[in-house]
């Protein structure tokens, strides 16, 4: 959510946690974002790489769990996650069809990175998530390539944009432009400050369903694109009898010392912050939240594995809220963020401020 | 939801969905409730009782899945539900400490009905959920006893009494009296209706969080209450800053015909309910939903199972959307039906009604 | 495993992998057991506590994680382990009907001992888990009662009894005489000497899938019976075709500091050790595997938890051969420790050494 | 299991049920199995793509479930697997690095046959497993190309080869040469008869841990290898202290009509014959087991699914012991069928026959 769009018409802040300075997934120290984005004609998509410190993740292993809402989702490298509770490459979103580009890359910069990879030691686990981008991509021809990866990652930092951008460059939301969004939020846990941050690549959602802190904005929408289908093109297709074909992937950082156990509960509230902006987990959804922590890593190599101490679950709840609004309010900032985008075909979907030009007005009675 | 309410300040109506004939979760065809209410000075709890149809479920099973969204909770029975995909007793709730006399009760009356159990037939699972009522309930008294169990199923009707009745009798949610809570949804699928029920016991949530229909009703009177504790005295507990040491117990049933896989399915959709009434999973609440389907029975002696043609799963978008409104609307009939009550030590909980005298105005500017 | 017995006709020592002094899951430091036995004609029962530590386990919390292996059982407590990777009761083990008593027992020991549970402090997680002895017990008749629970802990020393007592009184294995059985190994992992200890209630199989040590003893004894009755009166029951309503609790101890992800991890391979005696997670048997370690402890009231330097996984692998051949070697444990009982309706269950005398010949060619 | 080799040392028959009459995954009728085989040098690896019926699974989904055994491994589908409770394209197995290419293969073939993915349909999520072959093959290489996929998959036939062939070709196993394995078993289930097949990717385990039939032949072999290190030339890498870096992939049709739920119960039993060949799922070892069932398919399109009846969980042990049985015998079978291999910078695994001459007087005394 940038300090830019605050000042003009700024998205609602979601709850009452204030949010960190940058109001992105990198108010978590360490954390750092790179897009690749395509844009060319009924290519509209993208890689988007979160790393979660600028070390080697396969030396230097960062806790991390996911909880799985809804499993209509092709992501690769879940399964060892789950089981030991760590992540070994940056993660990276990209289109469904791009996964096996994308952990491909993966799989060669872990082995330039360490040559024993595959020889002394293991291999190396890739993990890549994806939504389904095509109705604005041409999905079928396959246009992510290892240097997409490559690209999005060398350019990572902390100045993350939101938005048509990297992954999201072709996803649609609500029937309107989704893509990625960022948000974070500050607590206070026994006395220490701890940030959340989140990632989302929001790609969800039919129109009739969309809330924004609360207001059923959706259903405002589509009572009057059914009374004047031209003023919002987008609302035109079917929009209450179509399922969704969409996803969203939740990325969740936090530099609270938690393990993977704690991390699998705090992933697990993302589904709250969903669930507040209209979604019931549609069949066609892969709703998958992935967290992290940043406040310690596991070595690669190592008998013992030393940890800081590790926030009481009893006193988790202040970390639940703000996974909870961090994704909420990241939704709402792909929305803010995204442009309009035209791509294959001639399909196009109109942002949030173009589909709703007195978005400021329906808005205002719920806050 | 009782009639007499409805006619004068009725609940918000949550979606657009509509509701079926008695807005409980006895519309969906077969399920039946009782309770047995104890209401003795410190003794305020109770037992509630779900019978999926009006037969011997251990002779004809129910199918039936259950998410644990949160699992701090004390329930008996999932671990074989999971396993098996069916119920083979009603399903029973009651407060923490009442799981053993509610359990014991169910097993008596297996054996009473199938004298073979424990001989030639193997053992029968007690299903029983719980919350913790100790706020208002002399929770360490153990109260309930086996007798209790078998009123509340000798009285179970498609009359369904909504509020502090019941397990429901010392329940607090969102600093409130909560309790039972009832609702149904009516849905078509592929051409055809099916009804979604839900009953809920609610005994989670801090004032603050308090949303109903998407207004931010507990900031509101977070806000108020501080401004002037006399006005709310449930409020003038700390309410930030305690943790919650409540749950949820959420049991869906719908004539939908699904098979065990496909109601772990919906019965996840009811985290999307209960998030958008302002929870985000505490950790201290035990939020469980169950799900079963009336529309066919598992035989207890039987070689093959036949069913019906079962819903495809990309049709159950429906059935999610129902389950979510039916949670969330459940959610607020319990707060809307429940009475103030004081249990033991003097602790009192204003209903809804009686805390926040002008509701009226409050939720108005939400609609 | 009883030094009697070892004097006399030892059993076969499992695997490679040395043995810890008692034999027992007493050889992991501080952890004890008790045995309440009834052995009253019909009744042929009774309860077996396992006492983690000597301290009160709800104060000092211990890390724990279980496998369901199959699920058709009736245990208590599973759902919140899972959630929260600790035990805060010590762990009861009983008749299927038994369950009820026995986590009422733990309820008012945990009050008796911290009277602020269910007031100030949350409510308390009885952890019980059951197997169905129907066969040798009169189970209708719910003869575990509270107090039963109370003896076996009270009993709880490091001196652990196997064979046809507590819990294990009427339980039967491979259609002999089950019960309780032990066993310990001691390994190295990275340098240092850790145990790991197993405590099974043993009550599954059909004779002819007994597998000792290698040898398909349960082949050779089947054949046997058919071809003369008489010789085992116990193979006289159509063994074959019958299908199993047994179960196994393993419970396994170790002082390797792990935490609770890596406990389930290490759970799951109990599972390896009861294939290994012939058994294939029966349909009707209720397989659960529940690990801890006793490394360290999780307080109750705390706002961060300092955990000690854990296993590295990559370094788990000893501890996971301790585990399988420790339950191996403790379902033969219990099959060469019991003694053969006579309950309900006169029905028997020989033990191994009556049913089988030339057991010594039978399984010498295997070694 | 080939005829050839059955007439001269025939492999142990695992248990005592029947095998079918090809002795492969392709007793169970229609299904297919098809290799890709890459011998060049320091590339020793391949695809085998197993079909599980001759038409299009994409739009003639297949039941199918799967179980976790031990997650150390990268292989992509199974979130959408567990979600659904379907496959929707072949089984592909690779190694580690080959993932990817084979994914996209998947889709591209999915996409050719169906036009509509990724347009007015939604995406397809490519099944792949793998296992680690770096100790013969170059892996860094990333030797599989798409047209290896399609390869594997156009060849595809009843005639299933075992051994060193397709995905198995750079497969070690218990230090020894693994790869492909096949076994079916026939079980009368409530009068009916139904196939249970396995194939097997083995590659996991070290000497001393072989087990085959009962026989402890690792710890023989690791004996002697360690007397006299020349006649073994595999085991003179320190097998007792260095870790596994292999896995186990267990592919298991049936044509028994089950669903989702109890496919992943009979997934599971995988695990009980995996463990009677000496595995303890060792840390490092990604051990997961699939089930399929040909008995029905599950329509892409379509408002209502239409099952047969199902078997009755009580009645599925029989297809629990066939799966297990089928599992250990196909992992025998691999072994048994292998033959000795040279890769990448002249590491060698001996075929079990090539390492071991006197194989038939080592297992003798055990049968």
């Amino acid at each position: 959510m940038s300090a830019a769009i605050d000042s003009g018409l700024g998205a609602p802040h979601i709850g009452t946690l204030p949010g960190g300075p940058l109001g992105t997934i990198a108010d978590v120290p360490g954390v750092t974002v790179g897009h690749c984005t395509l844009d060319q004609g009924a290519l509209q998509t993208g890689v988007t790489v979160v790393r979660p410190h600028r070390g080697d993740p396969f030396v230097d292993k960062v806790p991390a769990a996911a909880s799985v809402i809804n499993g209509f989702g092709k992501s690769i490298g879940l399964v060892q996650v789950e089981e030991l509770g760590t992540l070994e490459t940056p993660i990276a979103l990209t289109n469904t069809f791009g996964v096996a580009s994308a952990a491909q890359a993966q799989i060669r910069a872990a082995i330039r990175a360490n040559p024993q990879i595959g020889r002394e030691w293991s291999t190396v686990n890739p993990l890549v998530f994806e939504c389904n981008d095509g109705y604005l991509n041409d999905i079928q021809a396959l246009a992510v390539t290892e240097q997409h990866f490559n690209d999005a990652f060398d350019s990572a930092s902390t100045q993350v944009a939101s938005g048509s951008v990297g992954a999201g460059r072709g996803m649609s939301c609500f029937d309107l432009k989704g893509g990625i969004g960022n948000a974070s939020r500050v607590v206070e846990v026994a006395g220490r400050g701890y940030t959340v941050g989140a990632l989302v690549l929001a790609n969800f959602g039919r129109l009739p369903m969309l809330t924004i802190d609360g207001t059923p904005l959706g259903r405002l929408l589509a009572e009057r694109a059914r009374a004047a289908q031209a003023a919002c093109e987008t609302a035109a297709t079917n929009t209450t009898t179509k399922p969704e074909q969409g996803s969203i992937i939740m990325i969740v950082a936090t530099d609270a010392p938690l393990d993977a156990r704690q991390l699998k509960r705090l992933s697990l509230r993302a589904a709250a912050g969903l669930a507040r902006t209209g979604s019931v987990y549609g069949h066609g959804s892969g709703d998958i939240a992935l967290a992290f922590s940043t406040a310690y890593t596991v070595p690669h190599a190592a008998d013992f594995v030393t940890l800081p101490p590790l926030v009481a679950d009893a006193r988790l709840d202040p970390l639940f809220r703000a996974c909870a609004d961090s994704v909420e309010q990241a939704i709402v900032d792909a929305l803010w963020s995204a442009v309009s985008v035209t791509g294959r075909d001639g399909h196009r979907r109109l942002s949030l401020h173009d589909g709703v030009p007195d978005l400021a007005q329906l808005l205002r009675p719920a806050r």
